[in-house]
């Protein structure tokens, strides 16, 4: 176990804050909700978002940017997203601050009121439709496969970085289509992107499926998600797609002249991944050893620690080493190169495997002498001693494997905890042991919210693949309408 | 002139505003004073963020994120910042929203009123101090070279579309240095770096120097800026670069333990580009067609336009330009292809000279019976006919030329109209047809006051190549202490 890092086992909420502190990844902002992402785990988002960014527009997608600033009245305009969320909105109602006459201290000015109060954006349906009603005019407007990068706001009490935070940090799609089909095909296709970008890239395995109706978005036909186990057995929705059919479109009036010529209004899909993604990637990969990160988004893939007392021992491992440094860098391997005397080897080892970083180099003077360099790997702490020839090759498979070797143990720890129960006695014991139990549901929102009133769990996700046919209800024994995955969440 | 724009000469902020509106860079937003960036405008910010962040990243800097809110009360820190900044805040006093009883309205739920009133960033600088105070101990912990790229807000009754918007995106560095000789020598690296992307990307020249006393950044010792000559003659302040000194260290008390064992205040630096810059892009290079773009920042580098009736001859064009086309993409040459039947070759020339596209590829029938490819450069309108093997070579070379003749041009028109004047009778003549002065200054503010009051110029910059040793201050005759720049501002 790191230092100052509290066990997993002991209190896995505490361990998971301890990480990101200790590792450095974000701190609270002095604002009640509020983040501040460090520069290491901002590198992780960097990463992320590129990712993400090349995928959306290799599909057709461009990137805009729309007001942060909402008018109160539209979130009204459309009866389920205001439900949603009314409840959690930052309100300005002023624009103006000054210094008071009675005692000098900074003041609101009464004089500034706002007309009409703004809310900052919870989520930016509103306002892009309330432009597109400028933009759409004919089906040759048609498609408009916009994304943007921004910052949302909902309002939160209990915060838990990364994951629940007032402020947080996101990519918002937000498409206007002709047709359903068109509508209906790219939701499940940005659906593809996210599972890709979690799978190959964060090495996170996801579940795909359809949201039940309680646990859609507020304001869509139907919601697909992205759902991953986390390290404590619990749920972690980390993506969504929405095919918002032309509930926002009614709402701004947004219609277009078809072939034709007739008027209809528009479809519409929306989605998002945000920064809660690192909380994933710290909860599925981190050990009592703290964070550990997935070759493919560490800041440092590899870092090199100097078996060295001096600094003139330090230059002569990083003379040494110098092709090797130079060839990962044309293979853009991101290296990092812990030169600091103030602190032992052993220290640096336990810092970056704290930090997660997928692979240490060792180099000392025997190295030297022996033509060889010193691999360990962070995932199973194997070391390997190879010659310096044959060094960048192996570095790089190392990377290839650990990256593997990642999602295949995430992807073994969610089937081991992966649950059929057959009556709700057995669900109750299997949900309080933790993990996903599959099962079959009535269909009624009566008996989810029953479920969920008696054992915190919720549906995560209808799976695509759903054999509900000779199922049953696990709590009301009926025939069921769905087979779908239920887990206590985050 | 180009259809829907209105000429320059009859009235330049109009034409302004028709080239965004009509060259799809922007929209405003519904609440008064945002601005949407659409797909177009966003692209080419994406481009000038790509040319910063690579520079800021190979000088040793990384991004983070800090809250978009602050707490009021850190306003008030540091004197001068708050005097700067109080005036247009966005304030948030509430943090629900909730449907009245009475009429069904939408309303602020007063239940929800903050403790304390939150501001919705204008910089931040107090938020990262509050921060670096938790951060900064020993020496060890310095240098601090943090940049963020963030939107915010300042609230604007007089909205010009990127020049002056409530809310705006920008680039804000804020670094923490152990001495004032390296803070200063930081401020100076990155007024180095805005020139150099300025001018090398943006094709934009810039004069490079000291702001005077009342120009100065709100909490700053120095101020250093690039200003550029936008095509009305009128001066935009294009980048700042602060060194703050202890200013914000004092007011936030982030102290570190020096080499010798001593408690000091940490020496800081702040400097931000912001999406400004697009404006400038746009008043520099725009001419009556309309926007006109340097190859480097073009979303469309090359348009193709095939000179075809049918779809058929549209596919012929393609398959003949293929090689070309594969060329091109090899080198990251941004090439757009429009094939549409449903407008004319002559209206997608117009389109595409609007939408500033620097070159344009014509290929019919006969081209492809010549074997040869039509050029067309937006800038002088020459139109070379090319063979197809040498299309590629020409079309690389006709950018870099394109890249040039812009930077070229602007410069000279900035020389052309930058004038020594001897008398203040002089100076006002002068600056009403517009344009820079270069005169001596007695270095009095309200010297400086006057002037700006009786002509509406004000102090651009104190050149760093200034020589006031003979001069004498353009309005009262004393000695001059600067040599220094006035112009009417943006």
């Amino acid at each position: 176990m790191s230092k100052g890092v509290t066990s997993r086992e002991q209190n896995y909420s505490k361990w998971y804050t301890d990480v990101i502190t200790k590792a450095e990844l974000a701190d609270y902002g002095p604002v009640k909700g509020t983040m501040v992402i460090r520069p290491y785990g901002y590198s992780i988002w960097e990463t992320v978002q590129e990712n993400f960014d090349k995928r959306f527009k290799d599909t057709g997608h461009v990137n805009a940017y729309f007001p942060l600033f909402i008018p109160k009245s539209f979130l009204n305009k459309e009866a389920e997203h205001v439900e949603g969320f009314a409840k959690e909105c930052a309100v300005v109602t002023h624009h103006r601050l000054k210094v008071s006459e009675e005692n000098g201290e900074l003041v609101v000015d009464p004089d500034s009121i706002l007309e009409e109060e703004v809310i900052v954006r919870p989520t930016s349906e509103t306002v892009i439709w309330s432009m597109y009603k400028k933009w759409i005019n004919s089906y040759r407007d048609l498609p408009i496969l916009i994304n943007q990068w921004a910052n949302v706001v909902r309002w939160e009490m209990r915060t838990r970085l990364f994951l629940r935070t007032s402020e947080f940090l996101w990519q918002e799609g937000h498409t206007a289509h002709a047709s359903e089909k068109e509508a209906r095909e790219e939701t499940l296709k940005i659906l593809d992107i996210y599972k890709e970008v979690l799978e190959d890239v964060l090495a996170i395995p996801v579940l795909t499926g359809l949201k039940s109706e309680s646990e859609k978005f507020a304001g869509a036909v139907d919601t697909y998600c992205i759902e991953a186990m986390m390290g404590d057995k619990r749920a972690l929705q980390a993506g969504t797609s929405h095919y918002l059919g032309q509930n926002f479109a009614k709402a701004f009036d947004v219609t277009f002249q078809s072939e034709d010529n007739k008027q209809e209004l528009v479809y519409a899909t929306s989605w998002g991944v945000s920064t809660r993604l690192i909380g994933a990637l710290i909860m599925v990969h981190g050990d009592e050893k703290g964070l550990h990160l997935p070759p493919k988004v560490a800041p440092h893939q590899v870092v090199v620690v100097p078996i060295a007392k001096s600094q003139s021992d330090v230059d002569e491992v990083l003379e040494y080493l110098n092709t090797i440094l130079s060839a990962l860098s044309g293979k853009n391997i991101r290296v990092h190169i812990d030169g600091r005397l103030t602190v032992t080897p052993g220290h640096k080892f336990n810092e970056w495997e704290m930090k997660g970083v997928p692979l240490r180099i060792e180099v000392g003077k025997r190295d030297i002498e022996n033509n060889s360099v010193v691999l360990v790997r962070r995932d199973n702490g194997e070391k390997l001693m190879v010659n310096k020839g044959s060094a960048v090759k192996e570095i790089e498979s190392s990377l290839e494997l650990i990256q593997s070797y990642l999602f295949d143990e995430a992807l073994k720890f969610r089937n081991k905890n992966t649950f059929s129960v057959d009556s709700f006695n057995q669900f109750k014991e299997s949900i309080n042991k933790g993990g996903f139990i599959k099962c079959g549901w009535d269909g009624n929102p009566e008996t989810e919210k029953k479920i969920k009133d008696q054992t915190k769990a919720t549906i995560r996700l209808i799976s695509f693949d759903e054999k509900p046919d000779k199922l049953k209800c696990i709590y009301t024994g009926k025939p069921a309408r769905h087979e779908v995955i239920f887990a206590k969440a985050y």
